[in-house]
């Protein structure tokens, strides 16, 4: 298996783009990274899309973008993972450049949610959870979030205010990043005093839906060396896992096993240690997400990742910085779109390209999609070289 | 980049399945392809769909899936690549255990499409072509095939009754398939007769929607031996390529130049000459697609692939046996099942499972799966070893 390095990134805003297509914003952050990588074909396109047959009567991505950027002889297919569909189109494009059938692939994230009505969108967004079994009962998306919440804040007597610094951290990142959705400051009263949702998730605990695109150039490691001033970014590590479609199926639904194996298995295969994380890019679509994110992973106890936030640890020059560039909750989450933000933000860091929010030294970022309520989940570890 | 073997298949009776959920349709495939392959589990599940989240409120068929079938901490995922769904899942596969990331894959592919009613049907299956340029005029997708046949006709002189041989060796092929959707065989007569749908194509052109799953499962080929009475199915070529969305971008819309282009690939792949293919599985979606495809893949000259049909050369002692289970047309088309419904008939007649319909010695078969009215086409090249 030869190993993959990630050549080129592009991305748009996360934003309500009334004057652009889907073809259009899709296109902009091809050409983006094409641009980025000194491109100017490649041989196949893979797209991670959830939401356009439902929002924009549009399948079949793949053929739709490739006929749109001139690539229209190659290869093209999209994949689709609900919110994970973004690492799950990168991970197919790592496997067939790793596996010698390509030595080019352009990956593109990409959702246009927001010509659709609130109506329309939950409930194109609750077919990543189980139709038959959760859905059919009435629930939606967010409701089945802030059932796990409840449960967390009741099982390890956590109150809500205790969410907070996850929200705040990702506000302030996002203040610096001229892609995100949402560029305002929030106190812990802003927190608070936020209209309520799905008790107990308010709209401060919850990402906004966006319109984006974000795309990535990717090549056998072989072929391409460090440049000055650009490191080498490499796919250290890539992993898919799942777990039951439906919450309450789980044995232990405040764990997301899914989120564990792909994590462990990621830190065998890029050879490194948790510690040596310099920074985690995680799914944090609501505010109880990112805590069990971060226990799944490795880095609190079980029912203990809230205090990573109280201890600021989750800051840039914390133990382990998360949402560097505004997260899932203020960068925004086109759903679709959301895995491959992560990875241009990730690669981004590791080149030193972040300025206010910049790690000092990142060498090591880690990033997670997941799909639905943690029932697929990938993990990636990139590395600078 | 390993060599794969397709260890075991398996299928559910395309029809209208009344009694049998979307999840039962495509557990029942799967589990049929487990035992085949006489292996309990799998690393891995590639879903091919089209329609699950617009016909059956369902998306993330991967997780839907591995859950249902117990294979739920592996990986899995969902590709869509309209029509051509299917062979986009199994080349995904394919790819992830060539690369050396996996041991052992399922692919499955399905679609429960009988549940609507015809205009649900028809809305959904159109997101396969271009939604602004030209579902938005109000053409559908049998209408754009209609288009593409009355220039087919116009250029090369042919009448309509010229393309019934297409349709009569289908549904004679398909009397001996339990699985096929219509056992009932046809005349010119009929053909002539039968209801107009969108001119010059009518009812006996067309293939038949339906529900249906069929699933393969995959393994390194150096992990499996041929046994006695069983050869060794190795995936001798896959090729996956791409021509514009809309037809009316096509240079000449009479020229499946993604069929061409894939097709060459995979005789350079397999290292096999055209005349050395036993048996073309091919995408009999409108009569018309499979002169189109007959020509594109070199087995006629331009505007003559009706002549195979009209000289009996496509039936099973012919030159070029297709549709030898029943083809689109016959067998059916569940659409995002089709590609590995095909692959699964494909291994059959390599494994001389076909009793009547059994085409004698064969070794080399290829398959060949169209998404849209041509805009994505995977060709593969399966040998027995």
């Amino acid at each position: 298996m030869r190993k993959v390095a990630i050549l080129g990134i592009g991305q748009t805003a996360v934003d309500e783009h009334w004057d652009s297509s889907l073809r259009e914003i899709g296109g902009q952050a091809a050409l983006a990274a094409l641009q980025d990588a000194g491109v100017g074909q490649v041989e196949a396109l893979f797209v991670g899309n959830m939401l356009a047959p439902l929002l924009d009567d549009q399948n079949r991505l793949g053929s739709f973008y490739a006929d749109w950027l001139g690539l229209a002889r190659g290869e093209s297919v999209k994949i689709e993972a609900a919110c994970a569909s973004g690492a799950a189109a990168f991970r197919a494009g790592v496997m067939a450049v790793a596996s010698g059938a390509l030595e080019t692939a352009l990956i593109l994230g990409v959702e246009k949610m927001t010509d659709q009505g609130g109506h329309a969108i939950t409930s194109a967004l609750a077919t990543a959870a189980d139709a038959d079994y959760e859905i059919e009962q009435g629930i939606s998306f967010v409701g089945l979030n802030a059932l796990i919440m409840q449960r967390y804040m009741f099982e390890f007597g956590w109150r809500h205010v205790d969410f907070a610094p996850f929200s705040i951290n990702a506000h302030s990142n996002a203040m610096h990043n001229p892609m995100a959705r949402l560029h305002q400051r929030i106190s812990v009263d802003n927190f608070e005093k936020s209209a309520m949702i799905a008790t107990p998730i308010n709209l401060l605990d919850a990402s906004p839906v966006g319109d984006g695109a974000a795309a990535v150039v990717i090549v056998p490691a072989e072929k391409v060396a460090s440049l000055p001033g650009r490191p080498r970014i490499l796919v250290a590590a890539s992993a898919s896992r799942t777990d039951t479609i439906a919450v309450h199926s789980r044995k232990d639904p405040l764990f997301l096993s899914a989120a564990s194996d792909s994590a462990r298995q990621c830190y065998e295969m890029a050879g490194v240690e948790r510690k040596e994380i310099d920074l985690f890019e995680l799914h944090d679509a609501f505010s109880i997400m990112t805590a069990l994110s971060l226990e799944a992973c490795g880095f609190a106890e079980r029912g203990q990742g809230i205090r990573l936030g109280l201890e600021n640890e989750i800051a840039l020059e914390g133990r382990i910085p998360i949402c560097t560039r505004g997260g899932l909750k203020a960068r925004g989450h086109p759903v679709g779109a959301t895995g491959i933000y992560q990875i241009v933000e990730v690669v981004q860091q590791l080149r030193g390209e972040c300025e206010r929010t910049q790690i000092d030294g990142a060498r090591v970022g880690m990033v997670q999609n997941i799909g639905g309520s943690g029932a697929t989940v990938l993990t990636h570890i990139l590395k600078a070289d």
